[in-house]
């Protein structure tokens, strides 16, 4: 059983933050990821908003934020996906696929994952033509006819990067209107290659090897058709990576992110969450950071208990 | 009367950071500072903790977030205080020394100034040989005797610093231990040109031009002594710059820090805090940064009440 002061589950923004001021605090200090270090960031083609950066590509900050964490002297765990946690005595064990861990504190930054339809086939042809990221998987359908699910500013932002690359774009919306920023619905309207089929939803996704066509449904009046489409982009929002931490007892909000408080606490001592897998109303790059670091500071306050938060 | 949607009071990390998220949002946006934009963090020698960059110097950071800011189509006025203030109402006003302002929101981002020992003489030798930063002023001193009043981490760090440039470090401390960090402690015993006055204090700071001497009273037995020195660095901590915030109805802490619920909101509607002027237990230039993009994007919920947000 290794002992560690410090565990942080995910390697993203916020959890590299919390552990460049874990380290720089003198904890011994894990990192998890289940995936590779860098965290959602990765996906991003370009970053303007995170301050200091007037333009960066996601996957390069991500890999500063992974250099800088690591030349501290954080120990990063990549491809370690957690098994089972113990979080309720003042030792927390941790058991992933590879080890047994003892940690005195432990951070939750474990993101969020992109929300699913739900429709027959949309399992199945996972990465076969059915994407959750336009700007990952977009390139691989150059003048093809590509179909986008979701009428929120992530659809929109997917439509527009989308209605650039494939011959046309097709939208379909459960409503009869966007929920987007008004500049992003305006340009929408403006692309002549951009189709919206308004309270429509899918029904199934068909194909071979690859998608090749959906089965839509108008909701208003019941009817269904099916469409010849070369892929899927699903984008109705996302969900919070917070089941094993709920299964742990950590509480959370009715939508499943983790509730915390102003200094990222969690209902249970020693238990700290940040970044998107939290209830904080914000989810950005630069929240999570913030979020991480207090995060960590904190840990370190309950675990050294220093002269000036006793 | 110039109109504005989001008035952003102080120009540094916290401030920038929020200016960079109302502009990406469509808000109309002016940055006030007394100063010169940049804030606090200019003072930095070296920033190692801001993530993403593994080291920076505070000045090429801080330019850094100026650039990106304004670059983005932000209106920063530097050098323009705020002289009066009105909350109260829908529409906010603001005078400064050169125009009167309104608008919709406010958000203070004023951050914090070192806190002075009140002795005889300070007043009159600041910037002649009286300084409240080690790392912006010790090299004017290489090679003389320089005094530290203090025992924190900031009197610490200051310490560390000076025992690198000056030929002698006296630390006046009126406790008889220092509130540090413990590897620092041990690494000013172990610097032979440090030397430390416990439960002692400054009297008066006396000189012709410059600093060459302070009259200190050691406060276990009451006597006085004078000691030649040609600096002296006050290190006792920082205060908040909440006056006219608090003077305006804004709710403040005992310690005067302006008390910000998880979503940066003050007890009046429309006004909002981020960075150092805050009760948040966190000082950095990460949670700042955090706080200012909370700040900025709650002010737009406000203004725009848009339909993810009622």
């Amino acid at each position: 059983m290794e002992n560690w002061d410090v565990i942080i589950i995910g390697a993203g923004s916020a959890g590299l933050s919390a552990g460049i001021y874990a380290i720089r605090s003198g904890l011994k200090t894990l990192i998890l990821d289940e995936k590779l270090a860098g965290g959602t960031i990765s996906d991003a083609p370009t970053v303007v908003n995170y301050p200091g950066f007037a333009e960066i590509s996601g996957g390069e900050l991500a890999e500063k934020m992974t250099t800088h964490c690591r030349k501290l002297g954080a120990t990063i765990h990549d491809l370690e996906p957690v098994n089972e946690l113990d979080l309720m005595g003042d030792t927390k064990t941790i058991k992933t696929t590879r080890a047994s861990y003892e940690a005195k504190a432990v951070i939750f930054s474990t993101g969020s994952h992109y929300r699913e339809i739900g429709a027959k086939g949309e399992k199945e042809f996972r990465g076969r033509g059915v994407s959750y990221c336009g700007v990952c998987d977009g390139p691989f359908f150059k003048g093809k006819r590509v179909l986008v699910v979701g009428g929120g500013n992530s659809a929109a932002t997917t439509i527009l990067y989308l209605s650039g690359i494939a011959s046309e774009v097709v939208v379909v919306h459960r409503r009869n209107s966007f929920r987007a920023e008004h500049t992003m619905v305006a340009e929408i309207a403006s692309k002549p290659n951009v189709k919206v089929l308004w309270n429509t939803e899918i029904q199934e996704i068909k194909g071979n090897k690859q998608v090749n066509a959906v089965t839509v449904i108008d909701n208003t009046t019941g009817q269904s058709r099916d469409l010849a489409v070369d892929a899927v982009f699903v984008q109705i929002g996302e969900a919070p990576n917070s089941q094993l931490a709920k299964a742990s007892g950590v509480e959370t909000d009715e939508h499943g992110y983790i509730k915390i408080d102003i200094r990222q606490h969690t209902n249970i001592l020693g238990v700290y969450a940040a970044g998107d897998v939290t209830n904080h109303p914000v989810k950005q790059v630069g929240t999570a950071v913030g979020q991480g670091i207090t995060a960590a500071l904190e840990a370190y306050v309950h675990i050294r208990r220093p002269y000036y938060r006793k």
